[in-house]
């Protein structure tokens, strides 16, 4: 047993991968959307999630991120230490990148709770997130874990839902019966009638040794691997186990591996999170945010000169060029060095499949 | 009285003048619209004229443009003699231009047949083209202004119409009653009905000495200021001259103070042009070009990368960027190394407005 209270123990992990397709051109495999100012703040949605992050857990902050956004990483957050930077060879989805920083640091602090909060998210009231995750850290030191679903505004087919359960010996925490899969929106408007579902926004927060407990059963060939890592990690050996080991983990999203076996076993619960909360999947959901329900609207983020008449949507302009938009509605135009997208919000979700036609294309510059 | 053919007399000039604002920003104050390949042919408006009069003046053409466009015009125009390049310290519009190449031509060959064509037009079919300059340069020496009146093909609102008179001893010429100002769509309507209506498309053809007459007349000092050019064009105080007299010329289309009283005095005849003629005054005007009347096209013109879905309407690349346009329909971009504009056929004419602004607000950089 530990004599610090939970708080003292929690350390935040931040992955910060996934390049956003659907932000093509904007967000590129070299510069991704967590790297990019998305909301109009001045920061970058990387840069908003560690503020949101640092008064929870006193600086305690680790980011796992590819490779190649190691010099962008550190120049975005001056503060973060290289002891707090797990660089990834290579992609291997969500299990890998939490299960190696947990175990990590569980070898660094066995009573370790930790909580991963993706990089590319924009929530708008910090102080109800840090309450949210209070409770959650709270509730976590009990054993288990813990995710914080979003109150639905709408019968969203977006979003994964969590099934609550009874409620725990807490504020506002409940017990989870399980996730289920983005629905249709039959389905959709029955849960969120039902008053019983939240919306998943893929945030954990456990004891790192629970955690990795779980893993243990479900995935044991990748649990040895990230221990494998773990155990290396601090020492001479770090970068030989890791091209040994990195190439061989499974890439499994830990939604598969850990949250809903998890839930099945009934060890996780749910704090409600009554933040406003966006995944900003594509152009459409910029601009929507941008306006804040305004028709009507062109919302313009960067630094480029706009000239514009009677029309509405988004401009994002990552050049220094004049735009100039007459009589289009609901545009969307993003204007950067070497590639240029105009579409409509309606489109905004074709535009992965654009950006797969450049792959097979071979236009790999322009990814 | 000459022992020369009319044709021999026959001495091309091409007024290139114009910015085109309606092209922006493809086309500006440095680059304007006749400097541009607009029906994707891969020569320049300019050069399409050039090669279009060549067969019928033996290269006896002269090209009146602005001091600036001086070195493009050369460029473009490599069998262009600078003894037939006349440049304009400033805009005087056309009467100046036409009238002064019309006196220097004069005092060179008193028995001169000028005929002026605007540089930035598209015509399809050169040898009927030709033919109806040659029929025109038959029936001038017979002491008439004659223009090329195009058999309309609608009842457009965008441009002048000839009204046509009596037919001449000549193939297809018939004497001009008046020249009409662009009407509204009934007037339209009735003039295309009527069947005595042609499109004035601007093109004359005269004695350069009957010009001057009726100039004289008409505009008695912008007269006196030309022949006091014209004079002292070949001889060494042509800059001290043009320093002195250019500034003062009178402002005036050729239109009001030649054609239109011409026609009153029963001096102009018209030959009827049966070629297909484009006046290609904006985007929307290019795509109709381009598009031939297919629906649902995109017409590309430039050396871009594109990558198109759903989309019609016009592109013009002016880089090397990659365009991607995806369920756009009718829509107008224009992407140059300074400038973008996305609007849609429908508002192609706003582009002169936002011309505008940009004059306003000092962006005198990017026109």
């Amino acid at each position: 047993m530990t004599s610090q209270s939970p708080i003292e123990r929690f350390y935040a992990v931040i992955p910060a991968g996934g390049v956003g397709s659907r932000l093509w051109p904007l967000s590129r495999a070299s510069a991704p959307k967590f790297l990019h100012d998305l909301t109009g703040s001045g920061q970058t949605l990387l840069q908003d999630t560690w503020d949101r992050l640092t008064p929870l857990s006193a600086g305690r902050i680790m980011v796992v991120t590819g490779d190649i956004h190691s010099h962008a990483v550190s120049e975005q957050l001056p503060e973060l230490q290289s002891k707090d930077v797990i660089l990834e060879p290579s992609p291997k989805d969500s299990t890998a990148a939490i299960a190696l920083a947990a175990a990590v640091l569980l070898k660094r602090e066995p009573d370790v709770i930790i909580g991963s909060f993706a990089a590319d998210h924009v929530i708008t009231d910090d102080a109800k997130f840090q309450a949210a995750v209070r409770e959650a850290v709270e509730v976590a030191a009990t054993g288990k874990i813990v995710t914080i679903g979003l109150q639905p505004t709408e019968a969203s087919v977006a979003f994964g839902y969590i099934h609550t359960g009874e409620r725990l010996e807490s504020e506002t925490a409940c017990q989870v019966r399980e996730f289920v899969e983005k629905p249709n929106i039959k389905l959709a408007r029955k849960y969120v009638d039902s008053g019983e579902y939240l919306w998943n926004a893929g945030m954990f927060i456990a004891p790192a040794r629970l955690l990795l407990d779980v893993l243990s059963r479900t995935q044991p060939s990748l649990y040895a691997g990230v221990m494998e890592l773990a155990q290396a990690w601090d020492g001479p050996d770090r970068n030989r186990v890791l091209a040994q080991v990195w190439p061989r983990l499974t890439q499994i999203a830990i939604d598969y591996s850990i949250a809903e076996p998890a839930a099945a076993d009934g060890l996780v619960a749910v704090v409600p999170g009554k933040f406003e909360w966006h995944d900003v999947g594509d152009f459409a959901a910029i601009a929507e945010l941008q306006s804040q329900g305004r028709k009507g609207n062109l919302a313009v983020l960067g630094h480029g000169k706009v000239l514009a008449d009677s029309s509405s949507g988004i401009l994002v302009s990552d050049t220094n060029r004049l735009v100039a938009l007459i009589g289009l509605e609901d545009v969307i135009v993003v204007d950067t060095p070497d590639a240029l997208l105009v579409t409509t919000k309606e489109h905004a979700q074709k535009v992965k499949s654009l950006v797969d036609v450049l792959k097979q294309s071979g236009h790999s510059e322009l990814l």
